[in-house]
């Protein structure tokens, strides 16, 4: 394909783009699809000779959206919502063409610089502690990953040499195996699960501290694990805090574990990917309040903050936890300005070495909605979810499950779990919305997640109606 | 930004698109820009109001390209190439616009199924053996990984958990962290620096093994260190060896390295990053010969098959092992299907949970360009290496330092290391080409790897005319 061609097939692709997403709707939201349908749909080799672009557009009609969930569906409701917005798709057919692989300065200058900005910017937008911005001579920053898993990943590899390192300078005798033995990391039972799979990579012990009734981890179930722990000879070292868990959007409470963290000298990570994004309105700023006892803090501007995948911000108040971490220097990628200080080698602040131009889209879409935009944007979602939780207490035969902070409103059928599991089958076999579950202590609970960038009052309600259908001939079969 | 406003602008960046590509051979390969260069052109915070989308794309002239390393350009020899083609750009608008998250089935089947049937598709191009594909009852398969780094710390993971199992089901009493005191990977002294990463990360040790007069591993001196190792009741598990190394483009002995490491449990994963693309001509399908010795193989299309950045291609003999080590079933992420055996959750398969719908890239790139364009692609590459080592061979003043197989030049001026820096310093202070060194054993050394879509053989010859006369000049410089 030459480019006169591509001129043509990508103005076409930008009309299927606007047509699909201005069409969403109509479409059924969860797909009809068993496992093992594409297969056979398509032949088993790729084939010798080239396709047409007609027949390859046709079979996205005809093979890949049959398929689709459709995540930016208003009537999604499952999960936690991905970002989606004009701006960024702009910005990322740019980064596309310029196609630069961004792990050193010299790798694409624009590259990193943007993206050490744009950090700044997002951080400002946030009131982050000064700390953690870069600015010119900054020893803090940040750095886009992939996922929040990662920065989870990153923070705790991290962490773990620091501690390993001091311990060495103290106890020179000491293997990096005999100090991993007893390496213990914490966060709460709330916590995402790769948390826990951070710790297997890791290769280090990590507990499940038990949340309070609001579902937060707090200091004093934490300080008596560690207590314990260091008892027993262990050494804590690391912790792991939630803002907006997954399954109820809990916050565990920065203010107190906070200081016990910097008290014990342990790492303390904050995971705020779901609510991260809300922090940029000032009425929200305050869940992040404790930030400043964190040595590292992540959320997803991919989730909530219009910037399509992946785009996952994470800022450390020392850059050389991070490089000290990771740094090896083959000569193939050493340059010129690499020990300048002014500039940043991000290939040393995570795990891979590629890297695309992600920071455009921070750009773009950071310009064209402007803070405003973004805050009025988050506040709708709020609003709506406020909107939700208002319907389901006005039904008695409902309850409400967590406090309802932000976007996510947790809800379940007075009774028992076997009802709430029959109403949740009921409406992901309806297909006309979709939602997934979880389970808060031992009750089985439905999430409803405000995700679509174009969910309105009316589909909100909608998908009540819809409930409550569902709920009536459910509460009757049990009956019969 | 709404729907109509997307049509006209996405329209107009297409032909931003085109024209960069279209241009960018007048474009200065390697910026001007001094490190710091951008924060002062741009505001300290984001705006609160939206700016205009006309603002945005004059200041990526203004403020971006400038400070881009155009990889892409016809003058750009360093590093190996990064993908770019029309297909898979138009895949990725398809991919943003579609934004589903695909760590499940459920989150989106046509996202995991596709993947699956592409990484066959890919296979079959590749001859690979069959029990690497997954077909429908396959117990190997395929997944997409961000970066070879991740693919190769992703095998040494599960490597790592399949011995400790195997090693406590032997003796209960041994706990993880004192067999994982006793791990030692290895991998050649010509491999990239992301094993040794890996092996950090993993918390085992890493040795590397001499490689020989061509820069390869082989058995002997593997087996040496294997045996001293075990005298020294260390655990050998895992071995990477590489196929196409970063430096030089030379290629371990699958053929004498594979039988050994089955003969010592060892895991072997195979990294290819680079020269993996090439497998798909009958012509270079015996540099992979012996690749049925190994548990897991790995190389990038997002290098030199045409399918933009990110797309790492990775294949397992046995499923379990990656699933067994990763697997976390929160109830969140449950679904009914997920115990089928027909279906692949993604998310055991990788180090994040989230994941783009990237197999779309491959289905356009294979169709759009049939097996036969992309072995044309391979070997216009590998044709124009030739040309140019044709042309450094005429030139007594030069030396070739390693075998030239694929589309990469080790060469350097007869004479000191010294030397060879200075021309290196001329020929990126020049900014005409773009070029990144190796040493190789004591010997500082150019590499010229073919990189551009568009480049030709007149690019070929008028980047070795510009080396020649900066030779000359550092010559004469010396003699002076």
């Amino acid at each position: 394909m030459n480019s006169s061609e591509f001129r043509r097939r990508g103005k076409e692709m930008v009309d299927y783009v606007a047509n699909y997403m201005e069409g969403i709707e109509s479409r059924q939201v969860y797909p009809d699809v068993e496992p093992g349908y594409l297969r056979p749909l398509i032949p088993a080799a790729a084939p010798q000779e080239p396709d047409t672009f007609e027949d390859i557009i046709s079979d996205v009609e005809k093979i890949i959206m049959p398929g689709v969930t459709h995540w930016h569906s208003p009537y999604f409701f499952a999960y936690f919502p991905t970002a989606s917005s004009y701006p960024a798709m702009l910005a990322d057919m740019l980064c596309g063409a310029i196609g630069c692989i961004g792990f050193s300065w010299a790798a694409s200058p624009a590259c990193t610089e943007l993206e050490s900005v744009m950090m700044d910017w997002l951080g400002k937008m946030l009131e982050l502690p000064e700390a953690f911005l870069a600015g010119n001579t900054g020893k803090g920053g940040g750095v886009i990953q992939g996922s929040a898993s990662e920065a989870t990943l990153v923070a705790l590899l991290a962490a773990r040499t620091k501690v390993t390192r001091r311990l060495q300078a103290a106890s020179p005798e000491l293997t990096p195996g005999a100090i991993m033995e007893k390496l213990v990391a914490y966060t709460s039972d709330q916590a995402h699960s790769s948390v826990e799979r951070a710790g297997l990579i890791g290769g280090v012990k990590l507990k499940a501290i038990p949340s309070d009734d609001n579902f937060a981890m707090r200091a004093s179930a934490l300080q008596e694990a560690v207590e314990r722990d260091k008892a027993a000879g262990l050494i804590p070292f690391f912790v792991v805090a939630t803002l907006g868990t997954t399954s109820c959007c809990s916050f565990d409470n920065l203010l107190e574990v906070g200081p016990l963290c910097n008290k014990e000298d342990m790492w303390l990570h904050i995971d705020a990917a779901y609510a991260g994004s809300a922090f940029i309105c000032p009425e929200f700023r305050h869940l992040l309040n404790g930030v400043e006892f964190a040595d590292s803090f992540n959320f997803n501007p991919h989730k909530w903050l219009l910037v399509n995948f992946d785009c996952s911000a994470m800022w450390v108040k020392k850059r050389t936890d991070l490089t000290g971490a990771f740094k090896l220097d083959p000569v193939y990628l050493k340059h010129s300005h690499e020990d300048s200080g002014l500039i940043t080698d991000y290939r040393h602040w995570q795990l891979p070495l590629g890297r695309r131009f992600r920071s455009l889209k921070m750009w773009f879409v950071f310009r064209m909605y402007g803070v405003k935009g973004l805050q009025a944007y988050i506040r709708k979602h709020v609003q709506l979810s406020h909107e939700f939780e208002s319907l389901v207490r006005q039904d008695p035969r409902f309850e409400i499950c967590a406090q309802v902070i932000l976007g996510l409103v947790c809800f379940r059928l007075k009774g028992s779990n076997k009802l709430n599991e029959a109403l949740l089958q009921r409406i992901n076999s309806a297909k006309k919305i979709h939602l997934v579950p979880c389970h808060l202590r031992d009750k089985f609970v439905l999430r409803f997640a405000i995700c679509s960038r174009t969910v309105e009052s009316a589909h909100v309600r909608l998908a009540w109606e819809h409930i409550t259908e569902l709920a009536a001939a459910v509460l009757s079969a049990e009956r019969e």
